[in-house]
């Protein structure tokens, strides 16, 4: 259900922030106010520990020992944060790999650590989003 | 080609490190510090405007209006920039899709900006990766 | 001058901004979103090479060589970006250094790395912020 | 007292590595790992809610209501958080202000929260820095 309420704001303010809402695209002022509390509200989840989405990204050179077998090997013992996975082939040796995970903050950053800190993994990095659950 | 040099460090500091290093699941120091160095090295390759690589997360509620419409379209009509899409379903309403992208980084954030900007998207992240290049 | 508009917006999205903004001791729902747009247009601000304000908080040991003479000499190298510096001894040995510069993102960094990369200090952070002017 | 160790490492990263470390002004290779380290030591602290120093940094219009007082009577009650403040007069109405804050980290997450919401402060910022303890 909308509901609707008013803003007062100086009015420089709210022009400056009508052409960058404009040059990012937004067709309407309430659509940007809005995503501008939902990322908020994103952060503060990811502080408070409640159940969140992330996405795990992983750049690897898979000739680096059993590195393959390591990861799927440690993937499989938490497959309960992992929800499905996307690989890419960037070059040759060189694979980019994408989990979407699920659980508590403090989780994902335990697994985060675990596969960014095996060898022949060249970045890694852990995404905070969110299930959507409450953000209309 | 492996080379190998010294660092000189204060022992205490090297104590704290190495006990941070085996909490993180490193079974090297050495692999540790090589990361430290790639991470500051991909954060210099964005800033630089180098060809990169990234992903782009969404959560979005595919029953707003004509949205997996418009987000296929605009996707379309950046196909250059996308190398492939992993979509969830996160539940009844909401997905989350993660997008491998590729391109020069202030084209990747105009991309992310259009994508994040659609009425229904209630949350999208940029994450800057590598194309793994020179990076060991 | 303040003008006034309206947000239309889902009723459960906004009992949760609410509440947040309660928790971080907002007197006024207005005033909340009004600073989560000044966040916004600061951002910008920063990639967008326009004069800013930041501080540079230093950490250090002032008994590493001539570390304090090399600190006095950098900053008056660059004396046009300093407004001023404020110091606190935390320790025996150890002192913060709050540096309040201005000027171009391009030129704070510039400044940020050549002082962060003296020997004897331990942390260096730039932090971004603004002059103010048409920020409401 | 120093120590020193042996790091094995491609050499096309070391020589991109040791380009970026001249060009931002670092004297040392070793000098500029021990500051990644010290870096990531830094992040540690932050989250385990170890005592740290920070700074908190704040924009505002003096003009604005009872500001100036509000900020004094809010500083007091947690003046054994604060350990000094610099002021700067941007312009005729905006200030910027550094407070030198030292505290648990949710202390100082707790204050920056308050300061920030304050009506009249346009940007406010918590910049994670430390005590500099066991970071050599």
């Amino acid at each position: 259900m909308l509901v609707r309420f008013g803003v007062s704001i100086p009015r420089e303010l709210l022009e400056r922030y009508d052409r960058m809402v404009r040059a990012k695209g937004y067709t309407s002022r309430s659509e940007a106010l809005r995503d501008l509390i939902r990322n908020a509200l994103v952060e503060q989840e990811w502080q408070e520990e409640r159940e969140v989405a992330g996405t795990l990204t992983l750049v690897y050179d898979h000739h680096t020992g059993d590195l393959p077998g390591a990861l799927t090997g440690l993937q499989h013992e938490h497959h309960h944060l992992i929800v499905s996975v996307l690989h890419v082939h960037l070059d040759r040796h060189t694979c980019l790999e994408v989990l979407v995970v699920r659980g508590k903050p403090r989780e994902l950053r335990g697994l985060a650590d675990r596969l960014g800190s095996l060898k022949g993994v060249k970045h890694s990095r852990l995404t905070t989003t969110t299930l959507g659950k409450d953000l209309g």
